[in-house]
């Protein structure tokens, strides 16, 4: 079908065309009457003389804005119209559906309808041209991220939502009747993305749903959420999956800064990342000596950060390496799940990555040694028989291997300094809102 | 990392290399063992020559297969070595994870293991060659379907799958108790793809997991499933919705067949589709009338079609237009959910697509005008009041749009000749697995 799209106007100068739109604006005036049109890629003016188009301006007399239209016309040059210099003069125009004269909420400023009744009608506030362009920019993103992947030989794969235990023990699932049995929804990829090591997969990564039943009401938890998860074989220390996600965050930003930088900058006030520069890497020791002497802050956990904590040390890193990033690594075993690996001091090959002031992955080397790990499940006191299906993909060669996860939404909201993640979400779940 | 696979060894002949693999097959001689080494991108050859090398010598005695190792060694070019005429001469080998020496399941072939007790020990399973070669081809298949939509300014969506209703009526939904409420599993983003339309966001895809609480018992059924969903807006017609699918599938097994099309004949014994040819598009009275005409064949439903009259549509196709794929258009409005547009005759704007004697996907033009939609909500006996906030996307404007979802495992079975849809998972589940 060769559909015309606004942003390619250019090409149909001094041509008749065809073309579909939302009515955007209508300034009805005593002579003339100008119609903005819209649809997903721009914008453009249509302009009716009054004068011998008696049954055109009447159609435009009784259009509401929102309505969609399909309208035959010529487009013109014209230096005088502001939106890109061009107009369309309509010789048809057909109503193909009909909005209701008044919106629920108001469309064009956001701030003059509050959030909940904005999320209320999701469908309408994602018509805003700042909405547009983030969902524009998550897809570039995400399609880089599989990109990255597919040109270094990763696997795609689809695990399970539904499954018979909980993939992590401690946090909140959602269980569900599983013809007479009770199952529950995933709240992360990582036993079967491990399983993909065991079968021998070398390196793979899934973009897909987690379900978490916690009952919090913040800016950034969701109950339901996008998530990338990578795993690959063969490594030889964590630092192997530190430099890869390094390499594909850059990546992907990097595209998305490519096509999208300068409308994100005009749109949301906010450069994107700079992607020359290396991520710096501390241990969770250093990066405490840091916060009390540099800061002056000794948080209440000695085991893991507070969020002012993730604040200070991504200043920290702002302040003396000029990055938005930085890699906290050696967590001790306290602060972690069973199955990451240990060091020879007892500290876990793991990190976290911190970006604007936010933690946005936890990474790790597996323990891969059945042994060692059933022994790492006693010391969380975690019943192995729970586990036993997880345990058996290590009894039959299974390589050292590593991974990450991260969420998409959250990393949206650190690189658009989106405050809440109910913002960043295409229909966002959370305890109190299941609808639309 | 500079890590080192299998594929890529060529470039390093004559030098000394770090690899890391899978044990896939030991023979020890009087005086030489052969080691074949995996990992997921092919095999070499180990070569220990016994004499001056006890220790690695006594390392090759014990050691099980599909163990994993870290050797250091000289690749060296050996024309004698039918695999890839080279050899590693180790000189140091680490065992990095020890197997078992009985493994559970029959790994070379798969008749010799019953298939539900491959599927308990599916990680083992999925590392026989066939099924490496399986997802690296879905990986390529999806990655394709993907970037046919990015290259052509697609925006992505990931609808929610825990929802307030079914998603669409009828057909048997998983629920699940949701901070008190009852929700339920997403049978299908249908609603969420519609209403990205009236967001204006032009065309949409999404690659995700829909669920499906039937306790059917085939060869075909699957209780989550990997579903690929396309909406387009600005449509003029159904047809300008296959014309995109058409294009779209023979983009992708076109990139599929470019890279893997000898390696698909050599292991499945299939030849992917000729994508040079048109499909052939005819109507469901045609169907019916060439069913009777030239096989004499009057299915049960006259409002449908059964198995075997998709078997022998395909056939007609074949033999009359050499292709594996038919459309069928304009199924009974009796046939189709209550969303499809209808024609001035009454039958709908909708088809489905035969591929070698199955359906695969149903696409339609949607009814995008809320009175004609409530009616056609009547005449189907469906509750207005239920899906109240999907009428509301028809209220403010919406464009006409249409789409389609295919299942991607489906597809795969067609594509390679499978005969069971647990055999083109990744981890299936159904009524009685839920494990691993």
């Amino acid at each position: 079908m060769n559909k015309i799209y606004i942003k390619d106007l250019k090409k149909y100068l001094g041509q008749e065309i065809v073309l579909q739109a939302f009515v955007d604006n209508i300034r009805n005036l005593q002579y003339v009457q100008f119609v903005i049109l819209r649809d997903g890629t721009g914008k453009v003016q249509m302009t009716i003389e009054k004068e011998g188009n008696d049954s055109l301006a009447e159609l435009i007399d009784n259009l509401t804005l929102e309505s969609t239209v399909k309208i035959t016309g010529t487009l013109m040059d014209n230096p005088k119209v502001k939106l890109n210099g061009m107009e369309i003069i309509p010789s048809k125009i057909e109503v193909t559906s009909v909005s209701l004269s008044e919106l629920p909420i108001d469309k064009k400023i956001s701030d003059n309808t509050l959030r909940e009744t904005r999320l209320d009608w999701r469908f309408i506030d994602l018509r805003r041209d700042e909405n547009n362009l983030l969902f524009k920019c998550e897809t570039l993103l995400e399609h880089a991220l599989r990109e990255y992947c597919i040109n270094h030989d990763f696997m795609e794969i689809h695990s399970p939502k539904i499954a018979a235990g909980a993939a992590e023990s401690g946090a909140e699932v959602f269980k569900l009747d599983y013809f007479g049995e009770t199952a529950c929804l995933s709240q992360s990829p990582q036993f079967y993305k491990q399983m993909a090591m065991a079968s021998g997969f070398d390196k793979v990564f899934e973009i897909g749903p987690a379900f978490r039943a916690e009952n919090s009401h913040t800016s950034y938890h969701a109950t339901e959420i996008n998530m990338a998860d990578i795993e690959i074989s063969w490594i030889d220390s964590v630092n192997d999956v530190m430099d890869m996600e390094e390499e594909w965050l850059k990546y992907a930003i990097g595209k998305v800064n490519d096509k999208y930088g300068d409308k994100i900058k005009e749109t949301f006030k906010v450069e994107l990342v700079d992607t020359n520069i290396t991520f710096p890497r501390i241990t969770f020791v250093e990066a405490k000596r840091i916060l009390k002497n540099e800061y002056n802050f000794v948080g209440e956990r000695t085991e893991d950060f507070e969020r002012q904590e993730e604040k200070l040390l991504c200043d920290y890193a702002k302040k003396k390496y000029n990055c938005d990033f930085i890699f906290v690594t050696k967590y001790p075993f306290s602060a972690r799940p069973f199955y990451h690996m240990l060091d020879k001091d007892g500290l876990t090959n793991s990190y976290d990555l911190l970006f604007r002031g936010v933690e946005i992955t936890t990474g790790a080397q597996r323990e891969h040694r059945v042994d060692i790990l059933k022994q790492q499940m006693i010391e969380k006191e975690i019943d192995s028989d729970s586990l036993a299906f997880y345990l058996d993909f290590f009894r039959y060669g299974c390589p050292p291997h590593g991974g990450f996860a991260i969420g998409i939404a959250r990393l949206m909201m650190q690189l658009f300094n989106i405050d809440n993640i109910r913002e960043a979400t295409f229909i966002y779940r959370g305890p109190t809102r299941l609808k639309p």
